[in-house]
């Protein structure tokens, strides 16, 4: 496929180098041409990088990886509704604000990122997923032993099913992702964040943990 | 032990008919002398009933078992910080609010309940836990198959040792049992809720279920 992923921190790319490596055609999409870390990150995988639109200019799949906050305002200087109508948008971005000095989430409860990516750009095709692991996680889910859980949502099934396609070339087992349903579910989804710190602090800062759910 | 038991609905007799059937003293506490259903509850039980204050007096340890959002009138109800000076508070409640017809927290993000009922009754020792299960699961983990992870977060680590011991007589094995640390990660814990509630739906409204914590 044709992805492009917008943000070039962390996590935009390692899924930049997991997709390269599972031999996509990758285009690490910054908000200004020829930052320095797509720049490099293109010429050490013999990849391609450039402004957030030139990745999203023929992407079969966007991945938004910029920070939750931001999202909208990069999926505006991606081009917007028009630049992405029909497209299947992965965002896996959480709205995370520590600006207070402590964890606060800068959308909650009554909103959430994944619906306001879906409001803003009603003909883009947005399914939340993988926001609830971290970066290394997402795109290598054998990090972490045994059965756990990923979750997706999202308004439209066909997107879904092309997220959950990407899913299982991680390594996500189709019996490990649980659909919640349409997009209002990432408000759970991105509201599970603070617990993932305090988890993270409880496991002593292992990074490589998930959350398995079991029924009776 | 004596336990004091704050609210009459379903999870309060939940934990009372358990904790009944432990041989534990309870008398489940309601906002008015003669509440029907703690009526009708303690004449099946040949237990106790009474007003919140009369459930706390003399109390080993108190279970906060109201609704979230009206916690901290229970408390106060219940003789406030005063009456509650040294004693264990667990505190099982979710801020839960569909006034609005739709789910939301009527506390969350930048504080809790677990931290507001710790600050307004600030001698106290509130531990918050429980609240990420239904109440079913809350006194009989064994209702989910297999491992599966219950939080606990408090100020004072007696405090948290007293309720981990009861957890363990519920059926929480300790090694199960994940500290978070101080009462601010009830902030964390409670908004799970959205999170659950989701979960719920995708598994068919069966509540007999949990997350396990998994880590490489």
């Amino acid at each position: 496929m044709r992805i492009g992923i917008l943000g070039t921190g962390a996590v935009g790319q390692t899924f930049g180098t997991r997709l390269h490596n599972l031999d996509h055609d990758v285009t690490l999409g910054a908000r200004e041409s020829g930052n320095p870390r797509a720049v490099e990150w293109a010429e050490a995988h013999a990849a391609e990088c450039g402004t957030f639109a030139e990745a999203v200019v023929g992407a079969d799949l966007v991945i938004n990886a910029t920070a939750g906050q931001y999202a909208v305002d990069a999926l505006e200087m991606a081009g917007g509704n028009a630049a992405l109508a029909g497209k299947v948008v992965l965002d896996v971005s959480n709205p995370l604000d520590y600006s207070t000095g402590e964890l606060r989430l800068s959308v909650c409860n009554t909103d959430s990122v994944g619906e306001q990516l879906q409001r803003t750009f009603p003909d883009a095709r947005i399914v939340k997923s993988l926001n609830t692991v971290n970066g290394s996680v997402m795109v290598e889910p054998s990090l972490v032993p045994g059965q756990h859980t990923i979750f997706v949502a999202g308004n439209d099934p066909e997107a879904k099913r092309v997220v959950v396609g990407l899913l299982g070339e991680f390594g996500w087992p189709a019996a490990n992702v649980l659909d919640l349903g349409d997009i209002k579910a990432s408000r759970g989804m991105e509201m599970y964040l603070p617990l993932w710190v305090s988890i993270l602090r409880a496991v002593d800062g292992n990074l490589a943990f998930n959350i398995n759910v079991v029924q009776g």
